[in-house]
Parts: C-alpha cells; structure tokens; sequence
C-alpha cells in the first residue's frame, strides 16, 4: 500500500476535487491510500490558509513517517511564502518523500531539490481533476506513484532533467530556493501570459541558465490577445534568448497547463 | 540651448503626442530643443521597429554629440532586448548624456548606471502627454533638463538612490545589466499587476537586494481585481518581504505610473 498525503501549500480546492480523485483512485488504484489533509479546503485571502497555517501542515505530511508521497492539490500562488521555513523544519522523514506537482508547487519542488531531500517529480496536481481529460491526469500521477513509467515525458534521456513554470522558475534564480542546473536538461511551460511577458521572463531566466545542458519548450497556452501582434511565437522567444546566452535549445516538451501534462522526475 | 533626442527604445509613440508635447515645449521651454527621431513612430509588431532599428537609433542618438540628453518616448516593453548591444557600440560622447525615462526604460537607465555610462534619470516620458494632467508631467522632466529641482521625488536625501518599476528591477536581477545598489535607496512603483504578482516580484527582488539602505515603495496602481482578495495591500507586501530579508522599510516614494510621477537621478 502506498501512502499519499495531499496538502495546499498554495491555494484551495474544493471539496468535490477531492471527492471526484477519492472516487477515481478507490476504483482504478487499490494499493494507493489518499489523505487529504482538511487544511486543503481553507481559505485565507488568495491562500488555502494563512503562511503559518499551509507551513505546518506541509511540515506535518513531510515529517509522518506513514506517507509516502507527499501531493500538492493545487497551484495558483503562495508556496514562495513557506518553502525555506518548511524545510528548516523538516525531520530525517522527510528525505524519504516523493514530492509531486507543478506549476505555483514549483517553489517547493526547486527549493526541495536544491536541499537534496526527497525526490521532486513535476506530475499533475489534484485539481487538475477540473480540466477537460482531467481523469488522465490524475491517473498519470497515482499510477506513477504506483511505478508506472508510461507517464514519463518522452524526451527523457541521459542528462538530469528539470521541469517548471517559466514564471515560477524565474522567480526562483538567484533566490535562497534555487537548485544548481548545471548539466541539466530544463523545461518550462507557461499559461496565461503575454507573449511580451514571455519574452520578457526568457530574458530573465537565460541569464541565470549558464551551463545547462539545454532548454525545452513545453506548451504556452492560453496567451491573452494584447492590443497588437508581438511579431513572434513563444518558440522563437525561446530559441532567441537560448542563442543569445549560447544555451542548447534542444526543441518541445510535453508539459504544460493541461490534461497532457507529463511526468518529469528531478534528477 | 539644451538639445534632447527622442528615441524609443520599446515601443512606439504616435504624431499627435509628438506634436502636443513640441507645441508645450515651444511656448514654455524656449532653452529646449526637442528633436524627435522618427523611428519613435515605427511599428514592427510589439515594438518600435526591430531590434536592429531600434538599437540603431539608440546608438545614434546616443553618440551625437550635438544631443545633451536622450529622453526614451515611451515604455510597454522592449529595451532590455537592446540595452547590452547598444552598450557595446556606444563612443566616448555617450559619456555626456543624460538619459530620462521610467517603467521599461528602467533597463536602461539600470544598465547605464551600472556602466557608469552618463546620468541615469527616472522620469516621465513624452508619452504621459496622454494620461490627465500629462503636461504637469511633460513639465517636470523638461524642467528638469532645463536645472529645475522642483520636481525632484521629496524623499532624496543623503544616500544614494534609484527608481524602478517593480517588475523591471525583478528582471533586471542578475542579468548581465543589472547595477550594483548596496548603500542605495530603491525606489519601486508598479502598475496593472495583481497584488499575488506584486508579492511573487517582492519574494524575488528582495533575494536580490542584500546590502541596499532600504527601500521606499512608490505607487502600485490599476490593480486588476481578482476572483478572490489576496488579504493585505502593497506597502504590507513589501514590509514583509523587507522583513523577511533584513532590508529597513523606509515608506513612500512620490513615484508611479501616472502624471505626479517625480523625479530621481540615479546615484
């Protein structure tokens, strides 16, 4: 039996996310046992409870040694606020963590890498559960916990590889949270950005991706319409800023903010 | 006679604030000289013209010794995808000039003042012509080529001091332009961002701000309402990021994206 506890380190979901994942995970996956933690329903302003409330619950799951895994429900925005308090408290429990999700989770998955505790794996969250396909997404998870690799991002291959939100990643650089990439192969998504705000993070970012092994580009969806063309798409952003700091630009990835969304273990 | 090139480093202005702003400068500025490039007036997509044109004009401007200042149009974003290069080709005359501007300006202004290349200015641009009251803003900036200090943000003091929009000096964070501010006073003002956006900039700057005298917080403006609160305000944003980093929290700064936008010299 693997043991899975779910708490928001960000923002809330709702009950019924939770209800529909318990449904799907008691029929399509018996050897996994869910928690979902009550603090996952809470709501304090734009967060899933106040920083000290989300911090100890996240300090909790990492440190019961009866969990397995450790699930983000949901992204949005606010796991910046605890991380480097969260691993302060940690115990030696917590390096025996799987540590799942992706986009505002990113923050943790980073930090978590950088401080080498755990394993961190981008992978759908629970409230994807709410998407068009959502159940795939929740299955790709539970089932790679479960030790199925068919969910893997394809391109995975010899070097390390990394995956994050180009926002949440470009917040990171250069912060008390951010892992070492050197050698490593980097993905980034992004949604619901303009594109001159993509460019604008590519110049950020590439400035602190000096000795990876490359970048690739995961789905940007979602790009609102701005009052005029930007003149080039997300991948010609990419390919420019990655030529200009002479990074790799190794082609797509599959991630993203959708149903799609590939598993990319850290490492 | 002080003569002031007009050029646009990101994107573009339109004849009738070029012609509004002229009229202004001729019945109350007779000291001034204003001459207004015409690639201000270029479209290609987001921009200004391209890179190439707008780095050009840049330069131009930049090594005629004829000009005593460069006054950037207008922001919206492009300049930080020209500031490096225009650096590498600017001539011994770049020394002499001053450079005015704000918001995506601030890449420049940042990188000149890092390159000790001339004096670095925040403030308003030709293109506040257009908000309400956008003369007194036009005043200001030409005033203050012209040697009056009227206009001068009130707090400036002993230290040394700059102003930035938020996201700019976010970006600018350890990029190859990004100045040196230990003993410096920053001044940040933002403008159309979400107050969890706003905090997601704090987490990031503040990382990056060991060692300044502290920092002063301009307006955060047109806030977009959210589906939810996020549960304080800007200036508690920036306390407890301030906080968090050991940086004093010095209070207001009279900047921001509107016509009471004031004046810094950098330094």
């Amino acid at each position: 039996m693997t043991r899975i506890a779910v708490c928001a380190p960000s923002t809330p979901i709702t009950h019924e996310d939770a209800e529909r994942v318990a449904a799907l995970a008691a029929v399509e996956f018996p050897g996994v046992e869910l928690h979902v933690h009550p603090q996952c329903f809470e709501v304090e302003g734009h967060f899933a409870g106040s920083d000290s409330r989300r911090l100890d619950v996240l300090v909790e799951c990492a440190n019961d040694p009866g969990f397995d895994a450790v699930w983000f429900a949901r992204g949005g925005y606010g796991a910046c606020r605890i991380a480097e308090d969260a691993i302060d408290r940690f115990s030696h429990v917590a390096q025996n963590k799987t540590w799942l999700g992706y986009s505002d989770a990113g923050y943790l998955l980073g930090a978590f890498y950088r401080a080498r505790i755990g394993t961190s794996v981008h992978a759908p969250m629970l409230a994807d559960i709410r998407r068009q396909g959502g159940e795939d997404a929740i299955r790709r998870t539970l089932g790679f916990i479960g030790g199925d690799t068919s969910g893997l991002e394809p391109s995975l291959e010899s070097h390390p590889s990394v995956a994050f939100n180009l926002m949440t990643l470009s917040m990171l650089c250069g912060t008390r949270l951010m892992p070492g990439l050197a050698r490593h192969v980097v993905m980034v998504e992004e949604v619901s950005e303009y594109l001159y705000a993509v460019d604008r993070l590519f110049f950020h970012l590439t400035a602190h991706l000096g000795g990876i092994a490359g970048l690739r580009l995961g789905r940007v969806s979602d790009v609102p319409e701005n009052d005029r063309p930007f003149g080039c798409d997300a991948e010609a952003i990419a390919r420019h800023w990655c030529e200009r700091h002479a990074i790799p630009f190794l082609g797509s990835a599959d991630i993203g903010h959708d149903a799609a969304n590939k598993i990319v273990p850290f490492g």
